[in-house]
């Protein structure tokens, strides 16, 4: 519970280059109006990002009258940080610039029968290969990497991964010894890398409590409060889709019955769809789940019902949220609301006030994630960021002092 | 969100001074201990802390071979905090020591017709006048007052009070005319000053992550993170009574349905039991309550099974909080938690591992409020006194730069 | 299982009964062509109602060339039924000439204390007296007691009364012993005598297929096939209001949760709106609901939803009833029904397609009891005319054979 | 609602020959003695029996002083009945003789595309050429057919049969003009058919309220009462499976939510222990029920909850059949019966307690179809037999009046 003045530091110089990375050029006066520091305390934070790469002066502005300003950019020809979202059918690779733009990807497929932990490492050892020969000399940064299941950030190691059935794996480790990198490798699971990428490139940045509902195969929130991702005592925090919305209802696959997960998960929009209409079985879950979406887009009957079913459960699911959390922005990601979100979040929000409460409900602003981005790599890269700017904290401001 | 180290140093002023008042007389040395401080932090602070009134050096150890280290204490016989815990039949005054021990305390009833701004007010101006006659020249420090219903904090109105009809009612500065203090009055609801009680003189102290459940006429759950009260975006944080664990469950209070206070409010607990035994109507609410933990206690079916059932819906309701928030301790709290918590809390522990999920069930303490304390006032006293030391910010460490 | 002539004798003796009391005066023929049966059966059926003093011929009517029909009518002069009500705060006593018309009627109040046989039985014996005095040389043909709770018919024992706490009374033993009656007493509970009225002198007259709704304190369903009453194997059957819709929903004081009276038997009602508004517990149960009434006639936010929400429960628990019932005919009945029907019956009607099937829902006509008569009252003496009836296949037939 | 002494001979004679059929051979006072009949009332309608060629002398046996008593037996070397089970994937035709044993039988396959009215005849003039060229001269009293989905009985159509898209198809016309038989078609669905089959061939034969619940992809009860099943206004009766047991439950197939069906029906239960072992969705659904069976007898955890979870669910939706309709017998059917009858019976009787009232589940016998029989056919067949049976009115008694 100890608070050090050098979180305060790097939570400010989280601040200061979120804003930079999505306003460049930008002056340090324009930043510390935006973050509400005051220009000492960012010209102090600017000098160490400069001092560490991250940054750059790209020129000067006009300042009406007085000295011309420096404008400032993050220094995208710096050093990289490399994002991998390892799902249970591919791995997907990409290399981000300091401006967390993508300048490099690499995908990989993984047959269902790949599914040892060696295999998996292999995948992404066989991605590295192929960007760090295009990377020539460019310095990585940091690796992040997401994997399904709970993890244990602070010993890297996938504690369980259901549909894989590893249970305590040291993947950190493992990894580390195939790639013998120099630099640290961070690990978490989507539900985490995903709401660190809305932090910083997303409708989250800025957002003093904010609330990131991921619908997918999977659900659930990811919280952050203050800027910061918040992970709980355990780092299980935001198991939003295992809250339960009814004790009677439908077995959810973690044991329980009535989860959130069991009504809006991805398996469960599809199940209650074949119910109605053949149609849902067919295809792999992706495919099914467009077809309801152009289902409904039809006006088909038995898609416009499971729609308005899974809204309203969505919307129970929510208003619970809301009312206890009481966040100001909610962000809606995955790749259900991707295929699905046109028909669902429209219905979710017509129902939403008949569940939640008046004042969070008011204060809740809602968006849907609009970036054509793979949130989950954005996000594990974005975590090796974090982990990089936390140097400032010994190296930057210790030569000032 | 802007952090500055202003924000840190009171954070860090809160957790000295809760350990002083949890372990005094105590050093400096132990206290960078217990709070994971360096001993020159702790020593900046006690220093502003002394020169504020609010502690004092009582005396010198021996430190085994060393100098003498000085013994600090809260300033017992400094100024005072006020806290007052306002509910629909009374009004509860009570006068704190710097040690949050107790001085004084004024109990006023009311009628149930005396439900106007104006006569609540009057009942507060008639036990401060006796309290004030009795204190003397003994300085006020700050009073903290808790409303039921809704607050909006900044602004000290009462935004909403279901029971009394009020409606976005200026309390604080109808309060302040009326008393005329010199000091500042600060408004909060029950669910809060509980919880900042918690912080202060409770389980939580020194908790990263608490969750606070009041279990009363009204149900909800107080959350603090850092050893600081999560408010939400508009103070409504905490309101996990009124999220749904059943959508066709029995109408709520609130206005939506199956909300977990419509199965453990203390009139829903009543109104199971009054259908299975008739007693229940008979009494006051809280006489009614007592008389059904003495009916379980003498293994009455009706009683047995009113519990069992009570808990098995908080047992889902708590597990709900367990998995979303992810907290390292509960507190069990409020009037029902004391009355019928012999029987109700071991039944809701057999339960709880059925709904939560394994690793925020393992991480969570679960406690029961085991002090003999008006949490509500104390709360509201220690509102007071928080904002007292936010004075450190201004008067305290400037003089030292 | 089997199944004999004088069956059905009994049958068709019902059925043109209820046509003459229905349509009197009338002829045979328009009695066998409106009952379905030849006119030589029915001339057969009505001989023998002569005999035994139920029918009488009343004139005769021209019959367009042929030879005048006989005109026939209950015997009005005859023999009387006597029917009691026994509810928790009354005893009302009604005496019925042969059409059904209400000759007498004795209204006793009961104290909540006396709740002891002994007692009730002193009320019906009081009442008894009363109305007996004024009935000069009269016969009395039967007598019928509708008891609350479960009632054994064959043993004329009072199995269980819940709120009076009574097991296994012998009533009917200790009634004969009290009244030194020559007749029969036929006992049974609420439930099954308004549906014997229902079919004696409401719109369940004639149809095949019949299930009366009960809305009152509690709530059931009286079930009759082909004309008669349907008790199943040992009398319980209609347990409507104790069959689940949500298995966590609230408690019911049946021990279960979430029975269909948990949710629309008055107190429920009661406590639905209470949550919503202070008024609900004011008063008696009665004077409760018509204020709810009053409320909902004048828009009231909290009555408008409770209505609601209660319509909606009826519509889930009637359309259980009609999937598996399958009825021609659904009556609404008890005292709910009369205070509130106006504003429950349509809201239920609305809802109701979303939960029955297409083919159930086609065939059932609903309506509301629009008598304005004792269907309790009235049910206990027709149990009372069809035990006078019986007596055909003794007296009747055999002297034509 | 007209009842007739025709009615009652019917009813009479299906008794009599139900027990004939048991027990053969045996004599009219033995049989007069087991339907509680006159020995005259038996006689004549023995005697009818013999004339209509149904039941046959077959010799004598010793009365212990009397004249030696006949023998009676059905005719086994008369003429047989014919029962069509048609279901989504095969048509099953059998033949028997009136002792209700099989005598022939036929099985063809039909792929999934072959979902036409013509193709489903097709398959069943295909079955009945082959059996008819092995009867020779035998003749066909009466030819059966059941149907998925809802049947018109009277009209002989195809109401609805959701899963082949069938709306209103003269099923029975178009296969009558197909097959030219001289006799009579009936058409019903396979819960009317299988109750029928239990009547006559099973645990139902003279209980006088019998329920007979099936359990497989659908899921329904057939009622009866009296010896006879009841249809209900529309022969909608019993449906049972789409009676709602948690409004919030799951997407049912006929639209609404929460039926027992969307819990207990066979792709449910599947899709529950897919949720928790990834087993399920492997096979057909027949093969994985027993593998569902196999792990459960193995004691695999995910098993065993499923199995918990869906016996909880069937004791909630049976209870609410015990207490409405109170009948005297349950018989279990249908092929989840059969392969997981095992597991899933005891762990549902377990359970039933719970929810049903105490009075309806002593007076309830619960029984597991013993018979290795397709209760389908059978029952089918059945409903030829009770037609042909039918004649009695017309032929057999108007010759000795």
């Amino acid at each position: 519970m100890k608070s050090t003045s050098r979180d305060i530091r790097l939570r400010n110089c989280f601040a200061v280059l979120r804003h930079l990375i999505a306003d460049a050029p930008t002056s340090r006066q324009i930043l510390a109006r935006e973050t509400d520091l005051s220009v000492a305390t960012v010209s102090n934070l600017v000098t160490d990002l400069i001092e560490l790469g991250v940054v750059v002066e790209v020129g000067r502005e006009d300042s009406g009258g007085g000295r011309p300003r420096a404008l400032l950019a993050p220094n995208v020809g710096g050093g990289v940080m490399i994002g991998v979202d390892v799902a249970e059918t591919y791995v997907h690779l990409e290399v981000y610039d300091l401006a967390l733009t993508v300048v490099d990807r690499v995908d990989e497929r993984m047959e269902p029968s790949e599914n040892r932990p060696d295999q998996v490492i292999e995948h992404i050892a066989s991605a590295m290969d192929q960007v760090r020969s295009r990377l020539g000399e460019r310095a990585i940064l940091g690796l992040g990497v997401s994997l399904p299941g709970q993890v244990d950030v602070a010993w890297g190691v996938s504690g369980f991964a259901p549909n894989w059935n590893w249970h305590d794996v040291p993947f950190r480790k493992l990894l580390g010894e195939r790639l013998r990198l120099s630099v640290p490798i961070y690990l978490d699971n989507p539900l985490k890398t995903i709401t660190v990428g809305e932090l910083w490139f997303g409708d989250g940045r800025g957002v003093e409590r904010l609330a990131v509902l991921i619908l997918g195969t999977g659900v659930g929130a990811g919280l952050a409060f203050g800027g910061q991702l918040y992970r709980g005592a355990t780092n299980s925090a935001g198991e939003w889709g295992h809250t339960t919305i009814n004790p009677g209802g439908p077995q959810c696959r973690c044991g329980a019955k009535g989860c959130i997960e069991a009504y809006v998960g991805a398996p469960a929009i599809l199940w209650q769809w074949s119910q109605l209409d053949g149609r849902a079985g067919a295809a792999s879950q992706t495919e099914a789940m467009a077809a309801l979406a152009a289902a409904w887009e039809a006006g088909e009957v038995s898609a416009v019902r499971t729609v308005e079913t899974v809204a309203e459960h969505l919307a129970a699911g929510v208003a619970n949220l809301l009312n206890l959390v009481n966040p100001d922005l909610v962000v809606f990601d995955g790749w259900v609301t991707g295929v699905l979100g046109d028909a669902l979040i429209p219905e979710f929000e017509r129902r939403l006030p008949a569940h939640a409460m008046e004042a969070p409900l008011k204060a809740a602003r809602l968006r849907r994630n609009r970036y054509d981005r793979n949130m989950v790599a954005l996000g594990a890269a974005a975590l090796a960021l974090e982990g990089h700017l936390n140097r400032l904290n010994t190296v930057g401001s210790r030569s000032r002092r």
